[in-house]
């Protein structure tokens, strides 16, 4: 089950933070760029992927590359992405995709075994990309959403659907009042939330709908491979979604770069220091910018990630929040 | 202005039918499959794509891939997808992409400067899968929809955004009645619709927002490079969204094979049969299957092609629809 897996992944390096892989040319240490075509800016992407992914492999549980930044560049990009998907592998880590993908049943299906689960050639079913998780976004409803379940399921694999994420407008459509049915304000009553008058936040709506998926895949440590994104910018909404989606873990952006700080995200986590995982990416990836030394960007971003991680488990030790399961780890390994 | 030359390769082929290229390898003839590697499902897509293409260009004025076959294949799936853009390019066809694409600020800009505008290399900036219209998801808001719409500006491109999906589960969310303001009652009424009690259905916010990215983007035939898809299998909803969204240009996904008739989708037009695009896939590109002659299946896709214009045009005509601008064409060539 991934949950479990990444459940342990955290207990192994003792913090739930996640580095973003997302290359952004005008960004990239000049050094590592060695032409103009399409080709050439996606295999410089490689080499800094692979420098960071050697520099913090010791440190953090997963990496979560953005594929918009390699699909930017066509398949030239989206081959750096597998070839990075595959290398953060072989040194151990998980990989999550952040994809935000979403369609029709028949079209999610293609979206879930390709990104996840085997695809078909004549003979056999085989993996494509490969993911451990995937972010899904919401806005197709079920029938959207149950491919990329299915294939959890089947294959061990995780998604997070995003439920409030981290940008200044998300509120724009997720936090409209909407009328819910009676059987949906009971249920949200049980887990916890004052509903009143048979409306309430979209997003709740949405996180109701997470959790009950996550019911059907919960794994030995209790948490299950069916997640939510929920922004760290929004520590309010991320309080009452804690309540609502018990057994999900929280992939939680906009930690650094786009504001969030460590002790707002706290409210993500339950006890023990699950239950949430913190992306930063360029915070990290780009943190040698400050010292203006581009040769040694790998080891800038080595120390950014010890920052981050010191800043994250200080602040859930400050709530009682970190006990990490050191037993369970050597006992697994 | 991309809804210029939609319109007018509307005008130039008499229909508004969209050919939706959607390659499954378990439908595709036997005969083009010479292996079983990611690259020989990805090389047999390539073919089918192209003679399909040769067999249809004449007759449509657009094709519709969706890019979720294509990168379930991985980067050999994405240069397929890409050869076939530029294939049906350079017979003239408009190429709308499938791709749902939405993420939050920047990385939507990644989308959109990579699927639709240009991307940067170290020099300059240059093409990359170069979309003529892409199609956008919206539950992440203003910012993650603005970045599209300056693409399209800069660039001459256009988006679809969804507002009601064909889906039998779309009304999850979309359907979900929410609280709106005083000022969206206001331009909702205005539009013609009749809102009570600051409620609404959320499809109507969702075209809202999509009509007032509409008003920057019109071109000299009154439309709007701004589009939106809404369902052949939702006529009601169709007609009130035709209201709210009087300048934009609906994809319409649903007809054939998801269970969409050709009378239904009339009530995503204006007058002149403008005002929507109409999407077959399956029902086209696998309609050799009927007569069970995989090496015809090209010609079976121009005959499945011809009787769907036959249908949506009889339908339009009906209803007094059907009055394409020959002139205007001719004028243009």
């Amino acid at each position: 089950m991934m949950a479990d897996k990444l459940l342990d992944a955290i207990d192994k390096k003792q913090n739930p933070c996640v580095v973003g892989l997302d290359p952004v040319i005008e960004r990239l240490p000049k050094h590592l760029i060695n032409g103009d075509s399409l080709k050439d800016i996606a295999g410089a992407y490689r080499t800094f992927n692979f420098e960071i992914i050697d520099a913090v492999a010791d440190l953090v549980p997963a990496v979560k590359p953005q594929v918009a930044f390699y699909e930017k560049y066509g398949f030239e990009g989206l081959k750096t992405f597998k070839d990075t998907v595959d290398y953060a592998r072989s040194k151990g880590l998980i990989v999550i995709e952040d994809g935000k993908r979403n369609d029709i049943g028949s079209t999610s299906q293609a979206y879930a075994d390709g990104h996840l689960g085997r695809v078909g050639t004549i003979s056999s079913k085989v993996p494509s990309l490969d993911l451990d998780l995937l972010t899904v976004n919401p806005y197709l409803g079920s029938d959207g959403l149950n491919p990329f379940v299915d294939v959890c399921k089947r294959y061990e694999k995780g998604i997070f659907i995003l439920v409030k994420t981290s940008n200044p407008s998300s509120g724009d459509l997720q936090d409209r009042l909407i009328e819910i049915n009676d059987d949906e304000k009971d249920e949200l009553r049980q887990l916890g939330l004052d509903v009143k008058n048979n409306i309430t936040e979209m997003y709740n709506l949405v996180a109701l709908q997470v959790n009950r998926y996550a019911q059907g895949l919960i794994g030995k440590r209790g948490y299950s491979s069916i997640g939510a994104v929920v922004g760290a910018t929004y520590p309010a909404q991320a309080e009452t979604l804690r309540k609502i989606m018990p057994n999900s873990i929280f992939l939680v952006p906009g930690y650094g770069a786009q504001g969030g700080n460590a002790k707002d995200l706290t409210n993500c986590f339950n006890d023990g220091g699950y239950g949430a995982v913190v992306n930063s990416s360029r915070g990290i990836i780009f943190a040698y910018e400050k010292s203006n030394n581009p040769t040694a960007f790998a080891e800038a971003a080595r120390t950014a990630v010890k920052s981050m991680i010191e800043d994250i488990c200080s602040a859930l030790s400050k709530c009682n929040k970190l006990n990490y399961d050191k037993k369970n780890v050597l006992a697994r390994e």
